[in-house]
């Protein structure tokens, strides 16, 4: 029995051809393949065959994490894990941690052009492509968690996600967070502001600039570099996630100091891209499949960084004796000041990102009066109640 | 040409007979259905039939929730829309609001015995069942919304609630959390203790059995019922859920004051139980599109939540003259002491509650020490700064 090809070809959605991707099709598919006889096999001897009943794609999924990251490349193993499962493998997408198909930061042109389907990263990386980019990972004094999912899901963050994404031939989804990330590791305490005057510390992004703007001096440098220049006094102190990454890193055997609360990314959240073209041609069963799996990496990731982010405090205070710092409020004050004033100038850069900034502040002050009444007084009630 | 019955009924995981949900097989199904011809044609007339290709199950997702119930109801929907969509018609769910089926706290019963094969609903509704189901929704001055999810997913909390459900042929998960639940509406100021005693509260649950041990007169009246109670006078206060809910059942016209924080439900999980011998004969894809579709719900109804309590609370203060008043915190400490002893006589009730109440502390413990130097310290340093 012949596989009808001809059959497959027209129920493809696939509008043009696609070189960039391997498309297979008329390939039998496990549970969804029937030996589907028909009824004249006594005259005809057909008894039964592979039907070919829908195309099978391979997709290649970029990160901007290494390989098997803890809380990063997780959330990106574990959405490419879900589509494929759900899918039935119709969908069967391959992971490539940073530098197995490209760099971590060529990625998004990477799935831009077509040369990977989708990328697993953060969005503050494409800040060089638009400076409204970061407001989708974490901005200074920004959201928390469940602030941002708020206003991408129900505040019109979404929307203004798409549009800008869109302009890169991209479709953009929600697939993971950090939670709070914590103020950072520092070799000496952090008293006054004149203290960060010079200080050479590890922190990159917005947060970078704006401590930049208190006459701070800092540097990017990627992940594996991070102990190496704590170690060798190349910088004083250090940013990286929370507990969990932290601690596996080894930063308390440098720097005695662990400061909070983090005022740079208040709860970074991960995001899946998706090539445009490739998303105008999955069915809807199949965008269910892709948007649920990024939603679940969403949920999922929250609750693995909130789990074992307290395990690990536990562990850094009570086995490490490591000394938990707060920043002072002086301090905290300057830092928002000058994160303001980023913003400002962020605004005028072009319209998209004025229309991303009004949008976001709007639904912050919103979260900002809710979280006070809810969250915020219930940790405070919680916390003096269970001190009895 | 004719269906192949035999082969779709060889290709069924199905064991056993199933007569409580109606189960279709040889159905045409969209694109997962192709004229599958066999390449006799010419000879035997046959040209293309509709091919087997999978069992298409009809389910009945009965909800404790009254139809379109903004926020729960919500969930309800979405999880279910969303499966439909992800099999695309395989698993095809159809949704009964309480007592379109069965009553709401008769949902329970239904999936375990089969009448129906999934529910949606919030566990603290099967406390007749075992004392340690309400550990899985909200217990008073339990976890927040992420901390409940770090317990479930990665602290050992799934694995109990696992173990509890099948005891009733149930598989458990988290399907939607309305993040914290507000004090509720108040007639009169609560300034001491002595306010409390004789107060005609409604409070279901645990909260109200706090509240009991306090001399309020807690009373659990079904959501449709409470206005009426408060205009009446048969009640002098009442909580419900957020400002959200509770500006579209319009309290603020009964009563002035609206207290914060809520201690009884800090962040009230919803969930979807299915039905375990479905869940036995469900494929791995299929498994996998029920958890990320109540992992999704779970998600964006947090999302949902934090947005428009957040909108809802903005209109309650400055249109509707709402006063907000902060709980004295000795009451607090007083309801804080009441939920420990309340949580001791669970403990005592047998092994399983034991368990769940040892596991659930240890990790609402960890997390505490986390969330006081991550979220709340970053809620008041950020609103300190913004207050400039």
């Amino acid at each position: 029995m012949s596989k009808d090809t001809s059959a497959a070809s027209k129920s493809s959605p696939k509008k043009k051809p696609i070189s960039r991707r391997a498309l297979v099709t008329g390939g039998a598919l496990g549970a969804a393949t029937l030996a589907a006889g028909c009824d004249c096999a006594d005259k005809c001897g057909v008894v039964a065959g592979p039907a070919v009943i829908r195309q099978r794609r391979e997709l290649k999924m970029v990160t901007t994490w290494p390989k098997n990251f803890p809380g990063l490349g997780d959330a990106a193993e574990a959405t490419a894990r879900n589509i494929t499962a759900m899918s039935d493998g119709a969908l069967s997408v391959t992971v490539f941690a940073a530098n197995e198909l490209v760099g971590a930061f060529d990625a998004f042109d990477a799935v831009s052009g077509g040369a990977a389907d989708l990328y697993h990263g953060a969005e503050y990386y494409w800040v060089g492509k638009s400076k409204a980019y970061p407001f989708f990972t974490s901005v200074p004094f920004g959201m928390t968690a469940q602030e941002i999912m708020g206003w991408c899901l129900f505040g019109g963050g979404q929307e203004l996600w798409d549009e800008l994404a869109a302009k890169f031939n991209i479709k953009p989804f929600m697939a993971g967070n950090t939670g709070h990330q914590m103020g950072g590791w520092f070799k000496k305490e952090i008293n006054t502001l004149e203290d960060l005057r010079g200080l050479k510390i590890r922190m990159p992004g917005l947060g970078g600039e704006v401590m930049r703007r208190l006459g701070a001096a800092a540097v990017a440098l990627p992940g594996g570099e991070i102990y190496q220049a704590l170690q060798s006094g190349a910088i004083d102190a250090t940013e990286w996630v929370g507990p969990w990454n932290d601690l596996a890193f080894g930063f308390y055997q440098e720097a005695d100091y662990y400061y909070w609360p983090g005022f740079h990314e208040p709860g970074a959240q991960l995001a899946v891209g998706v090539n445009l073209d490739l998303w105008g041609e999955l069915s809807a069963s199949e965008r269910a499949i892709v948007r649920a799996a990024c939603h679940t990496a969403n949920n999922d990731s929250i609750a693995k960084f909130q789990h074992f982010n307290g395990s690990a405090l536990k562990t850094l205070v009570e086995e490490r004796d490591v000394k938990l710092r707060r920043m002072p409020q002086e301090i905290i004050d300057a830092l928002a000041e000058a994160s303001l004033e980023v913003y400002q100038e962020i605004a005028l850069e072009d319209d998209i990102s004025a229309r991303v900034y009004r949008s976001f502040s709007e639904s912050l002050a919103q979260s900002m009066q809710w979280s006070e009444i809810s969250d915020e007084a219930y940790f405070a009630a919680r916390r003096s109640a269970f001190a009895l």
